[in-house]
């Protein structure tokens, strides 16, 4: 099995947390070094275990790493590459856990220089609206998918480690282009989170917003759980996957508009249908009909 | 305690039944007589004890009952109204169980005569992506809210024995008039089920819909879940409240165009704070800030 002797973290929030604890867990490592923005947060993990020592800074967090996870917020990514970059040893591997993948690739071009032979773009699907190290568990990637999204810089032996660490954590892996992920994203992740928050938000800034909370059941709970999802990643995700997002929100735009037309006409027997197609697809799906 | 002896229920289906179930485990009924439209589903309620006899009709179920629920499609309640109205017992006391109470009201208007002084129009608020009566559990309503929406011919001892009813179910019981009702519901209920059927209808019509959803994943299932509803319920309960409905849509498509216009400024800080406010929001909602 693959070890990596000294692996180095940066952002030891939920994702960063629970990827070092998975490869502890597996033996798959030796020691683990955090770094990141809240000081609180790194003494929690250090605390807990997550990680066996805070570094001054990212930099010094990758120095003499074989193995590096960049797991913070998208819109952090470029300024970490950038401040990695001089220090990494020249045959570290070099992976993230952003949710988005074209940015990743961008800045990397940006700021890794050779290294990028060594990047190997990732995105584990396996969030929770919890957040931090105090939320990590060594299980958070069981059984759940990671893309990979190598480029076309990607080493083939580079491709091999990062594939043998998030397989360490439990994961199955899967490949697309960054282009590709960050398109399906966009619509199966992206907009629902965007529409969740956006109802809660409308919703909670009426005059009588505390009665409608107030009769609020386990069909709002669920429908709106996303919408509990860290602000600032969200944020960031939104803002590297603009394009795509905006998208998303045209065609479903239109698809409100229809929605609208069949309610306006007291078309019963159109919004029947569009109902039980949509609950036929959604069967079928949780049936694993369209597992990957 | 306030006991039935005879309870008819047309459409013994999820909440039907389980509203049978809830008042034989509390002692609080007789016999229960049921009908409905679909023979199978009524003989599965005969064979699990949900009912005692299947009537011929609903004519012929409400005759000799105290007590009546009416839980049907909400679209079907003007023909159940109709049908019982000449055989209701001079004391049978009427509840039903639609999540729209305006057209309750004005079908009961429309059709039970003198039996709307007996009428309790209620809508608890109990659902599940399930259907049928072999869903039907004895704790449905255990701790769960009933709104009631008595009107101006409700007569104060049929509100009080419906309420003494649905209390013995479990219920906590709350109180509305039919506007007020449709309009909180129009907004955290009836938008959020045509939100989650517009976007698995729209994904699941697209070219490339496998592979979207081979990659969708908790957040999209749970955004969804009530996309698995029941399309002829929704169908229904979208055209009974229609007016509200597409106020609400309207509000929606304001707050989409907000997000889209920060999302197109690239305005980082405002998306953040929209977030962060929808966050908040939840976070107080499910902390039982805003408890009725």
């Amino acid at each position: 099995m693959t070890r990596f002797e000294r692996v180095a973290v940066i952002g030891v929030g939920l994702i960063g947390g629970s990827f070092a604890l998975a490869l502890k867990a597996a033996n798959a490592c030796g020691r683990v070094i955090g770094a990141g923005r809240d000081r609180e947060n790194l003494r929690i993990a250090l605390e807990r275990g997550v990680i066996d020592r805070i570094a001054a800074d990212a930099g010094e967090a990758v120095h003499e790493a074989d193995l590096v996870l960049v797991s913070v917020p998208v819109g952090q990514v470029p300024a970490v590459f950038a401040a990695i970059a001089p220090a990494l040893a020249p045959g570290a591997v070099i992976t993230d856990a952003g949710s988005t993948k074209r940015d990743a690739v961008a800045a990397a071009r940006g700021s890794l220089g050779k290294h990028i032979a060594r990047l190997v773009p990732a995105h584990p699907i396996a969030g929770a609206e919890y957040s931090g190290a105090a939320a990590g568990r060594s299980d958070l990637f069981r059984g759940k998918r990671v893309v990979l999204a190598p480029v076309a810089e990607t080493a083939p032996e580079a491709l091999a480690q990062a594939e043998a660490a998030w397989k360490a954590c439990g994961a199955r892996i899967f490949r697309m282009t960054p282009e590709e992920h960050d398109a399906v994203f966009a619509a199966i992740s992206h907009l629902p989170h965007l529409l969740a928050f956006a109802l809660v938000h409308e919703i909670a800034g009426r005059a009588n917003s505390a009665q409608l909370l107030g009769y609020a059941a386990g069909g709002f709970r669920d429908f709106t759980r996303i919408a509990s999802s860290h602000p600032e990643i969200w944020r960031d995700i939104c803002l590297a996957n603009r394009d795509a997002l905006l998208a998303e929100l045209s065609s479903f735009g239109k698809e409100l508009a229809t929605v609208r037309a069949l309610l306006e006409a007291g078309d019963a027997a159109g919004l029947e249908d569009l109902f039980a197609r949509a609950r036929d697809a959604r069967r079928r799906w949780l049936g694993g009909e369209f597992e990957p």
